[in-house]
């Protein structure tokens, strides 16, 4: 009964919850490291917004058009409004692309390693991935990636800087990868994490988008904006694609809470400047416990490290079972960790330690 | 580079948002009585529970498994937890079971005419989609949707009561029907409306779920519950379906303040059954004004009328002018509308007696 692809599916396997993975492990609190999620919270401003919802409006579908979070998100990133698509979460938005282009045969091109759903969707599709090695220094190698280009392909997803990885490639390494790139073919620029790097005018994608009709940028509320719960994603798109993508976009996949909540987080630039400025300076006291101690890891300009870590799996659980959650699994014997609070990275780095001399 | 599906289909229409309408026409204010919404609000309860709601969890990806939801609603609805599908919005679990189940030149079977966004999914999966006209009295033809079973068909779509007929078919015969369904067929059935009916248990389809493996029930908040707004739908699905649905399915799709609101709602069922009761004072009074009037009607179960209306468009244009948003489109010169509260009904009702004796 089931489409042939998704019969071929892993089993989806819930994550505990904190409180219950709490309870499971006699812990007053157990600290998230392992979902990169903002540990200096959201701005506060959201919640006076969400405090002026009316309520009465509950009933209602939401604006199915996001039209003032549209606004000010296409005067933010200085694109025309029906340039931008927006999701549930750039999960949704994820999907939506590889829904609406990915047909059976079809190849996809994606860094190895890179977010797990690139490579879920393009195989729920039919569709045939290739993953293409990042360097040694953990880095996209973009000359492989053009390489690897056939006349199958139809999408490839450059996730920037690269979940797990950390790295980035600057914006002028990617202007003459496009230039390599059939016009038949989509580039996705997954700028999650875009918000961290040392300098945005480097790395982002953005400026690119008036040359190429081949090229989408997507981004988040969920990393530095501190949004995760209110999931909103959303994608730059080239003009002549914006009406098919949404044909296929659910007409109202964003309730008016999470069109407030976003708006507001994006109107406090302090409260993401200050975010960006603290998750730098844990990134650079990382970097130094790392090399301090000998540990093999990549140059991260994101909001976590990736790091070589003998015994990973021997040590992620000895940190569960002192109140930290890491992420294995991304590469046999690497953990990444996403940056917490100063004291919460000094707690993690002495158990690491502990752990190691043990 | 677009699927051949997708480059097929309509491009989207974005619905004008209220305020932006009521501007255009220079109203002080439009009632939409055209989606479907409940006019009598949301439960206070809700409202309450939000307030509650912890703000410093924003940051955090709420719970994929919406562990406490899923329990409330399975002790509502007295299924196992895990048959549960939670989406945002009826929307997505249709987008989902499309997407899950459909392969190209695949058959689906829906009413006609049905809620639309059966075909579009199913279009957008590369199959045929076969409508099956509903009888003389609007309501469904179920021994023409089982002649109509082929060797290829894999989904049908049975929205009951269906939109926008507003007809509901008993369980009894909805039970007659399934002893007629290949097992290899999955059957959907979209219990959106279904808290409206005159007696529940004559109608909903819950019962017959343990005797098919190849039957699904879909339940909103949207309707009868007021929450339009917060997006969350779900369906009960058997039990070997459930690990494949899950696995497609977005991990966190919906937000804790959504997941809250449902189970806020869902705990309020006072104010559901008073807005049941209104709503079945509204559909009463409906009927006597449309059979009073001389208009053929088809009976409802649900919280709106379908009606027969000479120059339809021209009426339709003519309520906008006087504040009422109806729903045309769905079949030459008949009108959608929802039941609003009773002085909205009256002053509609007046409305439309006005148009016909101009």
């Amino acid at each position: 009964m089931l489409k042939k692809t998704v019969s071929q599916l892993q089993p989806y396997v819930p994550e505990t919850p904190l409180p219950e993975l709490e309870k499971q492990l006699g812990l007053a609190s157990v600290v998230r490291l392992s979902a990169n999620e903002n540990p200096f919270g959201t701005s506060p401003k959201v919640q006076q917004a969400l405090q002026n919802w009316d309520f009465s409006n509950s009933h209602y579908y939401p604006d199915g058009d996001a039209a003032a979070l549209r606004q000010a998100v296409a005067d933010y990133v200085k694109v025309a409004p029906e340039r931008l698509l927006f999701g549930n979460g750039l999960d949704e938005v994820i999907e939506l692309v590889s829904r609406t282009f990915l047909e059976t045969g079809d190849e996809v091109l994606e860094l190895g390693p890179t977010f797990s759903e690139y490579k879920l969707h393009a195989q729920i599709e039919d569709t045939i991935v290739h993953d293409v090695a990042v360097q040694a220094d953990g880095i996209a190698d973009l000359t492989a990636l053009a390489a690897a280009i056939t006349p199958k392909t139809k999408l490839i997803w450059l996730c920037n800087p690269n979940n797990p990885t950390g790295t980035a490639v600057p914006q002028t390494e990617i202007a003459k990868f496009m230039a390599q790139v059939p016009r038949t073919v989509l580039v996705l620029i997954d700028e999650a994490y875009i918000d961290f790097v040392d300098k945005l005018a480097t790395y982002t994608a953005l400026p690119l988008l008036d040359q190429y009709d081949n090229l989408m940028v997507l981004r988040t509320f969920s990393k530095a904006y501190g949004l995760a719960n209110f999931r909103v994603g959303y994608a730059v798109m080239p003009p002549k694609l914006a009406p098919s993508l949404q044909s296929v976009r659910l007409p109202y996949n964003l309730s008016a809470i999470a069109q407030l909540a976003a708006q507001a987080a994006l109107a406090d630039q302090a409260f993401l400047q200050a975010t960006v400025i603290r998750v730098r300076q844990a990134r650079q006291q990382w970097e130094c416990f790392l090399q301090q101690h000998g540990f093999t890891f990549y140059h991260s300009q994101a909001n976590f490290t990736f790091f070589q870590a003998p015994h990973a799996l021997k040590l992620a659980d000895y940190l569960l079972h002192n109140g930290f959650i890491v992420r294995t699994g991304l590469r046999p014997d690497w953990l990444r960790i996403t940056f917490g609070t100063a004291e919460q990275n000094e707690k993690l780095q002495q158990l690491i330690l502990a752990f190691y001399e043990k």
